[in-house]
């Protein structure tokens, strides 16, 4: 069994940014700069664009943090995004989400420039996508295809049993891991709320990617062994030995599934650090293609 | 087995569309019009512009067919398109594909105003369409959801098989099945060329979509019983019985199938008719709501 170290290959691709970032500046070209708009001070919010903003200082990015009352209304953040799709300055930016109830969310989303989408939620690079044509992946997908890649996981003409059909992991990582890629190339089955027996089609898997929010739910009696394992879960589950008073546990029960697994996600350190480092990599392609699409 | 008489219930359709059509009339609001353009003398595509031009009249659209030589330049067509989408007299339009190798068709399908795109094929509304918001969805798929609808086939829980993955069919088909409405909501395997063993995946479906393009390549022994069977594939294999010296075949070996199966498209008079009906629908909903997307 081999752990797929998110946190250590997001440092190295920290690094190869980095020194992309040196080169650009090194020919007297402008500085890849990200901004983030956080609306209100939801906690975990605050967290993921604290985040954000420290990975970009890390490669030597500017960043801007916009923050905006949880009381702004659609009108004025839709006009904040209009300052930001017009000021050349600002290479990508994205929202972070959830918004506000009295927000349209995909209002928001569909009015981002998508030459600065790069979150890929704009539905002409979601489209995009479907379609094989150059654009920004969304995060976390873009970051699972970088750790296969990276390791060499081979997926050609291998299972691949995706588990949850989120707008921003499970249907686009369904989406491209069948496509004609590689990564990809994979036969690939779509599971739901709605799938009458997971564990039959978990257990015919090569590869999982688990993205349900269900802690510890998938199990080692519901895989083959040298399953190739992609935990995307992450929640919090109550831990009184702990300070902070919970501990973190992604969808799969790491203890007993590894024994079985051929290459595998740690939560945390697997698949939350190549989110972070997928953002830069979508602005650096923003920075360097303004034209992409 | 019951048949799923698609010329059938697209006449129905075209009977609800030409009411409507006498309705919008009746309140003397504009004809919807719908335009093709055609470049070049390919057969099929003569065919089957021929037959989206008569189906307007038949409903009692209008309807402009815009006839291109095939050295048109891309710049000269890209003008074409131009026109169409500022035309206000024009609610929907189509290019006819393939277009000549000197032409980049993801230019020409990227310039068409997506308002009036009811083909389904810009990547804004492919988008739109995996993140389940209103939109134009490509004809053969949305032929395919109405023809479930209409037969009241049960699809939540199931699973579905899906065989090609090309843009305009297997891919949408694979994604509108996995979705949170009726019909979908069913576990959904696409496969496809890298797959290794399809029989395997096809004995497994209780909905098989075929949509790879090979004469009778789904037979008896791939299937289980009840399967429901949606066959996609229009090929021309040489026949000496008849005059024209072909026979038009699916992609599943009828005779025997539909033995096993509780539904079944034939072909032809299956999944055809119903793509063109779905043109007029979007045709009918370009009209009806110009601010749509």
């Amino acid at each position: 069994m081999q752990i797929i170290d998110g946190k250590g290959l997001s440092q190295t691709i920290k690094n190869e940014i980095a020194l992309k970032v040196k080169e650009i500046k090194n020919k007297g070209q402008k500085t890849p700069h990200l901004a983030a708009v956080l609306v209100g001070n939801d906690g975990a919010s605050e967290t993921y664009v604290a985040n954000k903003v420290k990975s970009c200082h890390e490669v030597g990015f500017k960043s801007s943090l916009i923050r905006l009352g949880a009381d702004i209304t659609e009108q004025e953040l839709l006009a904040e995004i209009n300052i930001l799709n017009n000021d050349d300055e600002i290479d990508g930016f994205i929202v972070q989400l959830p918004l506000p109830k009295h927000i349209n969310e995909q209002r928001i989303v569909q009015t981002i420039n998508p030459e600065k989408d790069v979150d890929g939620f704009h539905p002409v690079n979601v489209g995009k996508m479907v379609k094989g044509l150059p654009t920004f992946l969304p995060a976390t997908p873009f970051g699972i295809m970088t750790m296969l890649e990276r390791y060499k996981i081979e997926t050609q003409g291998k299972h691949c049993v995706v588990i949850g059909r989120s707008d921003i992991v499970g249907t686009p990582m369904s989406i491209l891991m069948s496509r004609k890629n590689n990564p990809g190339n994979c036969t690939v089955t779509l599971c739901h709320s709605a799938t009458k027996d997971l564990k039959k089609e978990t257990l015919r898997a090569d590869i999982i990617i688990a993205a349900l929010g269900y802690p510890e739910f998938l199990t080692a009696d519901m895989v083959k062994n040298d399953v190739v394992i992609i935990d995307v879960g992450i929640s919090r589950v109550k831990d009184e030995t702990k300070k902070s008073g919970y501990t973190l546990k992604g969808d799969v029960k790491f203890d007993e599934v590894s024994k079985k697994a051929s290459f595998i996600t740690p939560v945390p350190g697997g698949v939350g650090p190549m989110t972070v480092v997928s953002l830069l990599q979508n602005t650096l392609l923003a920075h360097a293609n303004k034209k992409i699409i």
